[in-house]
């Protein structure tokens, strides 16, 4: 057997981060970075950006490691290490590893040399503990720092994004490429409460199953399922009956591929071209498909046509039936369909009508009442989404059910191009 | 002199977290809500499905605060409560307080009582820690519950956000209504590199002022400076010459209030209509703009116009104009603002034409090129953008920059509504 694969301890650094100002992405995109390298985050922690806080929080994983007899564990640490009176992260390290701050005179030569005026804040980034090895930041001022303390590796990053990204990916590169964890099995499903997911799960979620966790998980109308363990062949088993259990709901099994991704695959293999005509969505249904690059081969052209006259003037709506059925019905939403594709030339096209709120609810129509439409050569389809909770919510799920509208229909087959 | 305001701790429990599966928004929206109430989060904790990574965790908040005879603190516990194997988080707290599970006869019934098969995993949600009491969760079926241990106040909460959020102000209105921290103070600005603003800012950065902590943060073309403190009226006249520095480029001093919600309201207040055409944004202007509530007083449509035939098709760009200057260039990007206003009647419109990448650059016009477009009854504004970063990045940068033209050409007034 081989020496287990090394647990990674995480800390965050920043007052931004307990005020609720900033979202910890940083954190986020570790844990999934150590994922996709077969890694394994141990735990995390956020403190504010003082002394005492970081040096106690060094200190606890300091202890753990210590306690467990495993010297083969890491702590990253992002944020705090900037040029300015807040950025004290590495003053906790040396504090928590009972190391000097010495000044470096290659850095202290680098920031000199890179023409900008040098502050007593900036010329502290050229401080490090005793005996740290220098992590290079190419993409920004702030250089990092790795030691090695008591079995514990303690690697030190800015909280910049894209410099800390980039520094980790070399470190871990240079010295811990590959774990042994095995990385967890997703299905993903759309169009399911969570409630019902569970019940067609029954059983493969039941806790007494040996060496696999079923774990479900609903964002905006996206369900996802995820199946940890440890033998590889288990999991591949278990994902595979829970994506035959959910059946025609699911849409992949990789969480890199959304929805519009396997839109746009799907049209684009196909060679048939789409437009959309957007009511409450507003252009969110573009923005999602536009996200996919090379999106430009099925995508020409669309509509944001939020004004009842708009949809009259572009999609050829009749007033007479915004009169008879109100602007959020089936048939207003079918015909912006038909006259959006009728309009474009494209093959398909999908329309959306509703209300996200706050406003503009009614007894027979509350918020959330959205109506979609997709055209096609042989007629067109329509679904009502009653969604609930905030208006980027509701137009949020009004896209995803668009575009799963948009995946049933591919995948049932049968569409030609041309009207 | 009062009590001081109690400190809180967070404890965010899921193995998701851990894999970077999920991005912990309830940590994020937890913090902030303590800072709306003038409270302090200290800390924060992240551990996975496991009992005894739960009882860690939770003893070693019990430790610090018993250390720091603080008995007014409270560790806030969100995830791991619901029916699930993988839901443990009532273990690890009674473990960790050294009381045992009793299942409560009322809970059970309610669950009974719910309809739904009662699984061995959903009647575990009655079980809860002796001495604990109940935290209603009227819109799922985990309820959560409260103990007071050596001096900690320990609240545990469903890791669902919608449910969260609800019982986290139900118990905070009760019990801990309002803190006496002060609030940060935020100037908003765009349009200015970190280091530049920071050279601005000088030495109002400087780590030795009394009292009073000035932090810089860039995301996206948004930069947000925060002024934490003690003393209101200190933290205050720095915001002020904060704002001051930043001259132009500040765009609020409230960081709820985006560039499209100042931007819909100037435009409301004078009575002036939008519409956009957008190329490689494909709708996400418009579907900022209509993520405001109300927006449609100024908003009727637009086009997402992303091949060239919908360019001169809908907004009559001449197809010489394209062969001669490229799809990306100024004279393309202002004739479709002209073309846009024309088509719709709005008072304004802005265009946006650029290469949101990857693939698409050339040595003359390298991917992250965005050309941006006013048109109003004055004549046409052009910027360009020269962006770096993802395709995501540079497509919300160019919708950050277009609002932010608006709003420049709002606050310089003598605009008037019509041709």
């Amino acid at each position: 057997m081989n020496a287990p694969t090394p647990r990674f301890y995480l800390l965050s650094v920043g007052d931004e981060l307990l005020s609720g100002d900033v979202l910890d992405t940083n954190a986020h995109w570790i844990a999934g970075e150590l994922q996709r390298r077969g890694h394994r985050l141990l735990a995390g922690q956020t403190v504010g950006d003082r002394v005492g806080e970081i040096d106690a929080a060094v200190q606890r994983v300091l202890r753990e490691v210590g306690a467990e007899d495993e010297p083969d564990a890491w702590l990253l640490i992002t944020g705090g290490l900037g040029p300015t009176a807040d950025d004290l992260t590495r003053d906790g390290v040396a504090a928590a590893c009972g190391r000097a701050l010495r000044e470096r005179p290659e850095l202290l030569a680098a920031l000199e040399g890179s023409g900008r005026r040098l502050t007593a804040g900036a010329r502290r980034q050229a401080e490090l503990p005793e005996g740290a090895e220098v992590l290079d930041n190419a993409r920004g001022t702030a250089p990092g720092f790795f030691l090695v303390h008591e079995g514990l590796g303690v690697a030190v990053f800015p909280g910049v994004p894209g410099e800390m990204r980039a520094m980790v990916r070399a470190l871990l590169d240079a010295r811990a490429p590959r774990g042994d964890s095995q990385p967890p099995r997703r299905v993903l499903a759309v169009g399911l409460a969570e409630s019902i997911a569970g019940e067609r799960l029954g059983e493969l979620m039941d806790p007494s199953r040996a060496g696999c966790r079923v774990g479900l998980c609903v964002s905006r109308g996206l369900l996802t399922v995820t199946v940890r363990g440890e033998q590889a062949e288990v999991m591949d088993q278990v994902a595979d009956a829970v994506a035959q259990r959910l059946g025609s709901h699911v849409i992949s099994r990789d969480a890199s591929l959304g929805l519009a991704q396997l839109v746009v695959a799907e049209l684009t293999r196909r060679g048939l071209t789409l437009s959309c005509a957007e009511s409450c969505t507003g252009g969110l249904l573009a923005g999602a498909l536009t996200s996919v690059p090379g999106s430009s081969a099925v995508f020409n052209e669309s509509f944001v046509t939020y004004a009842n006259a708009a949809k009259i003037e572009r999609l050829g709506v009749s007033p007479a039936l915004i009169a008879e059925h109100g602007v959020v019905s089936e048939p207003v939403a079918a015909a912006m369909a038909s006259g959006c594709r009728a309009a474009t030339g494209s093959d398909l096209a999908l329309a959306i009508t509703g209300i996200a709120g706050p406003d503009g609810g009614s007894p027979d129509k509350p918020v959330g009442t959205v109506v979609h439409a997709l055209a096609h050569a042989d007629g067109v389809e329509l679904r009502t989404l009653h969604a609930g909770g905030s208006r980027d919510e509701v137009r949020a799920r009004s896209v995803q059910l668009a575009l799963d509208m948009l995946r049933r229909r591919l995948q049932a087959g049968g569409l030609s191009a041309g009207p």
